[in-house]
């Protein structure tokens, strides 16, 4: 329907997209985007964006009849749109089938194991009774999820037996099934990113640390330190096993668990740029929105090797300030080595509003750097 | 005028306000371009993009009302409208008085000239009989540059006694000055990159080595090779001294000549992103288009280190085939490392449409490596 080249349209208008527009321009592909408002992230850099109701049908057909494939920049497309459009002859990047395994915790966790993947113990519960009982079955220590639109720390709860009856009331309170889960005794959270295009070809990028705080990731260190090169082999097979047996197309985020045991528990997937990939801008040689893109597109992909022996990714959270131009000023100033990415979004405590990438050889010099920027943009420290 | 954060006006809807947009995307600032179509470059990835007449200085003021400052991606706008919004309070960077010498090949000669820059020898000739005068001096042989309006070896002529009249008279119909230059015996061409900013910080980068064809850049080596460290340093302090006093905002490229007699002597200047500098995309710290947006913003400057030992940039130019996007995903397959920038445009004969970048230690390999993908887009080969 377009010309020569392709236009790939991203439903979402957060900062994945916002980020995904700098490799689309180097590839000179141009993106869509569908935004809320147009004001959000993404909305402020691209053409004509489309604002409209990503949860309406009708507002998706419209803006699918301009793109060559549709893709994403979160999970909240309501699954049965996304087969009403794959009905229509609409090519949606992943698949409904597969995306619904990024959706719905429940079905993941069933199919995951189904096809051999460890996963920490979990069963869907329907009730107060039916947790406490979990609890039983697990050291009286357990994570509620609700199986749908969960998202940084949203949608989880952690319990135990002293857990008040209205906390626990709560995950039923959403209307959709609820799992629960054992609670792992870790000793770090790792992700492995794939990319994998239509007819195959996958490549995966270098294991990385991730340390949440409150559910939402905070940093990333990329390769994860002190890992074997057989065992990082072992995390980057899971993710490209995962990868294959759902048919995913587009970059997909394995979250895991590294068990104080050893074991390797597949925690969350998103199939999508993910916050554990950003790192890559920096610190690969092609990133993982530029690999999104190639992979949607059925492009070959990009090499996804590190350029660096360590990459360190901090994420700006808002602070009390809602005016940080002048922190970031000094930020620049006291590291010219240091990468800033903003996302355009008003400041809010708590909030994802950018991060900051800093590479190199030594480890701790990079985490200081890297975590001074954020301190002192989020108004933690003043000097 | 705008709320927190900045907003960069480009004048000039070509590749190089294409490639800033993902620089201004990272530094959170947005940047309008003022383009001559909507099917310009650069128009095609940014958000609302201005369609007027960069020669009318109406226009130019409308599109300055939104912003904070206004910068540029060539040097064609009238030099008295740039001192008209100046005078209108308009913030314009690099500001008139030091762009005036990237306009005005005349007044450049002459002001390097001035503050002791060592430039080949040259004078203003007036007609046919200055010229034969001029090649009388010179060996027989001379470069005629029209003063004004030149860009990609359009407005350069060689000459020599041979030269048919006709020839000689045609720098003459343009109705602006024309430069005599010495021919000079070169070994090679080389350029060095600055970004200063208006409190007088600025950065060099290293200096790379450019191999042009019929007057247009085709490739890049950076650093230059073989060139021992206090030979780039004497270079780059050249580059610097020029920035620093003719007060330049922004980029400042430097075009010389290393000649056989290992002396070096400016040949160009421009004030803004270069295509000697298009290997900082992929291979140094920052990018020129960041640091150019930095620069103009007064905030401070990236680190213009290099990444890898040697970065080739080799230009994309059109060939025969309108059509290039097998070739492309051809060139993808073959080079998963290779870094690959599009700008948007069609293609025609000799046209840059887009250039690749290859980064490491092998300098011959790489090499191969970018050459095979210009060559095999352009169609000059088939395997």
């Amino acid at each position: 329907m377009n010309a020569l080249w392709p236009v790939v349209g991203m439903v979402g208008g957060g900062q994945l997209a916002r980020m995904t527009q700098p490799a689309a321009t180097a590839l000179g592909v141009r993106l869509a985007v569908l935004a809320a408002s147009e004001r959000e992230s993404a909305a402020q850099v691209v053409r004509d964006p489309v604002v409209a109701d990503e949860k309406a049908l009708a507002d998706l057909m419209t803006f699918a009849k301009g793109c060559d494939v549709l893709t994403f920049d979160h999970e909240h497309v309501p699954p049965e749109h996304l087969r009403a459009m794959e009905a229509a002859g609409v090519v949606v990047r992943p698949g409904s089938e597969a995306l619904l395994h990024a959706q719905d915790k429940g079905v993941m966790r069933e199919r995951l194991t189904a096809i051999g993947i460890p996963c920490p113990e979990h069963r869907i519960v329907v009730d107060a009774d039916d947790v406490a009982a979990f609890l039983g079955e697990h050291g009286g220590r357990a994570v509620l999820k609700t199986t749908r639109g969960g998202y940084d720390g949203k949608g989880v709860w952690l319990v135990d037996t002293q857990t008040p009856a209205e906390t626990v009331a709560e995950p039923f309170l959403a209307g959709v099934p609820v799992l629960a889960e054992e609670r792992v005794e870790y000793a770090r959270e790792l992700s492995a990113l794939v990319a994998r295009s239509p007819h195959g070809q996958a490549v995966v990028y270098p294991v990385v640390e991730s340390v949440q705080r409150d559910g939402i990731c905070v940093e990333t260190v990329a390769p994860a330190p002190g890992m074997p090169g057989p065992r990082a082999v072992e995390v980057q097979r899971i993710a490209l096993s995962i990868a294959a047996e759902l048919g995913i197309v587009g970059v997909l985020a394995v979250e895991m668990f590294e068990t104080t045991g050893g074991e390797f528990l597949v925690n969350e997937l998103a199939m999508r740029p993910h916050n554990t990939g950003h790192w890559t801008i920096d610190g690969a040689v092609t990133s993982q929105f530029e690999n999104h893109l190639r992979a949607v597109l059925d492009l070959p992909l990009g090499s996804p090797d590190a350029r660096a022996p360590y990459t360190v990714m901090v994420n700006i959270l808002g602070g009390e300030l809602p005016d940080i131009y002048p922190a970031y000023r000094h930020v620049m100033a006291r590291d010219p080595g240091l990468k800033v990415h903003w996302y355009g979004k008003e400041v809010r405590p708590g909030r994802k509003v950018g991060h900051v990438t800093a590479y190199g050889s030594d480890l701790a010099e990079l985490r200081e750097r890297a975590w001074h920027a954020a301190d002192y943009i989020r108004g933690d420290i003043d000097e």
